[in-house]
Formats: C-alpha cells, structure tokens, sequence
C-alpha cells in the first residue's frame, strides 16, 4: 500500500474514533456490498459506543434482512434531523445519496469510503481504494487500523459484501486478500452457507418463470461463438416479476460451452432495448456498448437502444458476429 | 491437528520423497478434486525429480482438460507394467479404483490419500484426514510438511479440487484453513475466474436443453415449503445429454424462495426412478433417503425407487410433505 493510501486507511480510523451521532449513507437501490460495509461498520461504532441513524431512499431487497441491523433503516422523510457526522458507503458521487444526502448539514465533514473507480471525492475526507474488491474490504481493513476486535454480527456483514461483489469469490477480483480477510471472518464464526444461500443462490418464483421463458427462446450462433436469450415485457408480466429479476440472465447465454459473448435483450419500455453483454477472453463488449450508447468494462457492458425487439436484435448480433471475426482474424 | 494425523502427514511427505516410479489413481469417474490433487501431486513429484504413470479406467471429463498434465491419463489396458510404489487420491476404497487397481504389484506400498469419512484404509500408509474439505487441501498441507515450492500448475490444480469440493466456497465445509490456502493459491498465480469458468459455470448445449425442460415442469407444494423437477429418458434423448448432464438440476427446485426439500426425479430405466434430494435447514433428508432403499447426508442424499415416474412421484412427495409437517410440529 502506498503512503497516501496508508494515511487515507489512519485518517478514516480516527473519523470513526473521534466523531459520534453519525448518519450512515450508502447508495440507492443498495447491494449486498453496500449494505455490508454500512452494517460492518454500525456494529463496528455500536461496539465503540458511538450513535448512529442508518437512512436509505430504497428499501432494503428482502434476501438482505438476514443481516444484523438491516431492519434499522429509515426513509429520509421519516428523519427530520440534519447531521453534522457522515459516513457514506460505496457510493462514487453525491448524487447516489439520493435524498437521503439531503439529511447532510451544510457544515458536515464526511468521510467518502468506496472503491469505485468514478468515485469523485465528494467527501471532506475520502478513502477510495481501487484495490479493494469490496468496500467490504476497506471497512475490514478500518477495523484492523483500529485494533478493534469485529463482532460475529460485524463479520457476517462485511462476509456478505465480500460473497456479492467478487460473484461468490469467482470473479478476478478475487484476491489473495479477499481470501485472507474471509478466512478471517470465517474464524469468527461466520457461516459461508447462510450468507450464500441467501444472497447468492435463493430464487424468487418470478424468477425461476424468468429462467425458464428466457431458456425457451436461447439462441446461439451458427458456429456457436455467441447465444442470446430475450426478454419481452409480456414475459414480465406473465413471471409476475420486475426488471431487476432480469439480472443475471445474461449469463445463461455467457455459460454455454464454446461461446465467447453472451447476449441479454430486454424489452425495456415500447420501441427500446435494453442489451446486456458478457464475454469470456477475447471480446471487448465494452467497445462495442460504447459504440451503441451505452458503457462498461471489456467482459461486461450494456447499453440501450431504439427500435423492436428484432430490429435491435438483428443489429446487436451482426455487430457481435463481426467483432469476432475480426478478433479471429487477428490472431491468426 | 492430534498427533497421530501430524505424523501421518510426515509418513505421507516421506513416502513422496523415498520412493519413485510411482503409479498415480484416482477414483473412477473422477471429479475435480481427484484430478486436481492426482495432477496437484503429479507437479509436485515432477519437481522432486520423480517419474510417475497417471491412469484411469475413464476418459477425463471435457471441462477438466485445461488441468496441465490432464491430457497424460493412460488406460489402464494400455499399461503393460505392475507398479511397486502407488498414491491413490481420494478414493475410499480400492473397488473404487477400478481396473487401474489391476496394475498394482502384489508386493506394493501404497499410500492412501482421502477425506471421505466412508475410507476403509486400504493403503499400507494411509493420510485420511475427515477434517479437509478437499483431497486437494490435504496435498496442499503434505507440500507444506515437505517444504517444496509449488508451482503455477500444481497450485492451479490443487485449487480446482478446493473449488469443486467446496462448491465454489459455498458449502459449510468452506473452512478458515481452505480460505488460507486458497489465498495462498492466488498468490502463486492462480486465476480464479478462468477456473471458476471452467469447471463451475459452463454448460453444455444438452445441460442447458435439460434445464430448459426440467423448469418447464417444475413444480412446488402449495404452501411451497417442497418443490420438484422432473426428468425423463424421453427428455435426455432430446437433449442429446446422457444421465452426468442431469446432475445439479436439483438445485432449480431448492434454490426456489420459501422451499425447505428440493426434490429430483430422473427416470433411470424403465419402472426405476433415481430420486435426489437437498434441503435447506431443517429436514433430515438423509433419513427419507435410507427409508426409500438409499443414503447421503442430512442436506443431500439419493435413492432409486421402483415404480413409474408418476408412483415415485406421489408415494416421494407424500413422505416430504410428512417430514416437513412432522419438523414444524417439532418446532411449535
């Protein structure tokens, strides 16, 4: 670690040692990483004898209840104080807070805990670490700054952010110290089945129906480089679920054996397509979003475009298909 | 770890070191961690300058071929020698080693390398540990106990059958010491993403057929505490998959919000039906299993049943709904 990072690691240990009556923030629409480094570290200031008050604009996705504290959450309506100590969570910029950055007084001093990339600084004292694959991590790592001994509750929240955001210790994030600091947490006590089993493997029925219609219409290619699966509105509705039970079908295209780019459509509202792509080792899809509109990274990317469902589709899978033979071509 | 295994570790690390032409087996039909801690070893030897026959009575599964060395595997009917010095890797027995047991000298050592409690210490050293998730883990120790370095291939491999075994580091067997050593794994070079895609998240074209077909009959009890798929000959033939291509489907009906018993009927020959059970927290499916003529675990088990998938059916589901009765009233 280098010195700035370092002394970032000191300054945000003594916020949390030298502040109390603390508003606690995380993003809206919050994840399994946000929610964990926020209740870390409540049980963390609980523990120090500190207050808090935890405030979101969403409320909190069912399969996150399990965490201690997860039901301490107020909406930012419900809390008519402004706070003078803020801590947020995860979050890149402002913005995210939603209303609840509203509950910031004007003469606050924040300290901005994240690791995003896009993160703006937006704090009067920021820690953002690229390194971590978590902020579950960073808040790990506070903790150890501190000397101060984590809770099983403590350590179970900040597990579960470790779970989501390396997809379940998969992804290449998956560092030798994600591993270390989840032996760590394991030592205390936590349970990896109960943490994954929730957070990563239960399926509502919604989406199960989701499951099954977007397997009835999985395409793939010819030469069986690129598949696809579409998703209509009707299909929506007829799952009785909403489009964040669309999540994570990508990767039943990106799966398939042989195949370099999954292909997700879904019918985001009449005559626009959301596109979700996935590749495996070769193609950027995040060029190729860029080019469409959209944004990501060069194994994960999304954009959406105008048209029906086919019209969109037909395009989208050209583009593909000639971005892979070019990739072929070059390394031939 | 008690004395005893401390010196079956040494005895194991010794016998690696004194001896050499080794054969080196595995199970048959071998998995992740067979392979992994077989070729882990293999590596291993290698670098002690030791010379070595791989061999099993099946082919090595597609998904497992990027393990260097996988492509070395002989027949066991293309091996003309008898061996005097063996290491058999996660097996519990020696039935277990099928034919490749054959090229075993009369007059051999064998060590016994396993983590199955089921083991029936068949070798002359035997290294049982029921405390390792993994036989891969126990490999991973007998280098620590040999103080050899190992290198990127034996640490890919090793981590594989740590990958496997675990579940992706899911199971409750995901230990403090797995995690440790899967750090330590990384460190050496390891990617675990390119692992992670090989053997846990791609399918093949027939898997995604049989999950297509086995959600479009899913089904749950009413109060959905028990769901179910179902599986016939009828559905592998169309899918062009063989029985291997059914495995994990279970995990469909118990990932499915609210259930306790997922439940898997495959018809295995005609009035035979292969019936696997998972639950979640409470029912011992262990005991239904060895009630229907099987066996496993209190969260996994399997039987086969006599009677057409229909009879299976309602005489399997009628015994769940029991259990799960008889679990509440317990617990009222």
């Amino acid at each position: 670690m280098n010195p700035e990072m370092k002394q970032a690691y000191k300054t945000a240990a003594k916020f949390f040692r030298e502040y109390d009556d603390f508003l606690l923030l995380v993003h809206e629409k919050p994840d399994g990483d946000a929610l964990g480094s926020v209740l870390g570290a409540a049980h963390l200031l609980q523990q120090l004898g500190k207050t808090f008050t935890l405030v979101n604009d969403d409320p909190i996705p069912d399969k996150f209840m399990f965490l201690p504290m997860a039901d301490q959450f107020l909406l930012p309506e419900n809390v008519k104080t402004r706070f003078r100590s803020v801590i947020s969570f995860d979050c890149g910029d402002r913005k995210r807070l939603g209303l609840s950055g509203d509950l910031i007084a004007s003469d606050a001093v924040i300290l901005n805990i994240d690791h995003h990339k896009t993160n703006d600084f937006f704090g009067t004292e920021n820690l953002v670490d690229l390194d971590a694959a978590a902020t579950c991590q960073i808040v790990y790592k506070i903790s150890r700054e501190m000397e101060a001994e984590l809770s099983l509750d403590a350590a179970t929240c900040l597990y579960t952010g470790l779970v989501t955001d390396t997809g379940g210790f998969r992804y290449s994030n998956t560092s030798e110290e994600v591993m270390l600091i989840a032996a760590s947490l394991l030592k205390l006590g936590v349970q990896p089945y109960n943490v994954v089993d929730k957070v990563m493997e239960t399926m509502t029925w919604p989406q199960v129906l989701l499951i099954r219609s977007a397997l009835e219409n999985l395409g793939r290619s010819e030469d069986g480089k690129y598949a696809w699966a579409v998703v209509t509105r009707d299909m929506i509705h007829a799952a009785g679920g909403c489009d964040e039970d669309v999540e994570g079908l990508v990767n039943y295209p990106r799966n398939v054996e042989g195949v370099e780019v999954g292909i997700l459509l879904r019918e985001a509202a009449p005559g626009k397509v959301k596109v979700s792509f996935r590749s495996k080792y070769v193609v950027d899809v995040g060029a190729i979003a860029l080019e469409l509109g959209g944004g990501g990274h060069a194994r994960a990317s999304g954009c959406t475009v105008d048209g029906t469902l086919e019209e969109v589709k037909e395009r989208v899978l050209a583009r593909v298909a000639q971005a892979i033979s070019e990739d072929e071509a070059e390394q031939a």
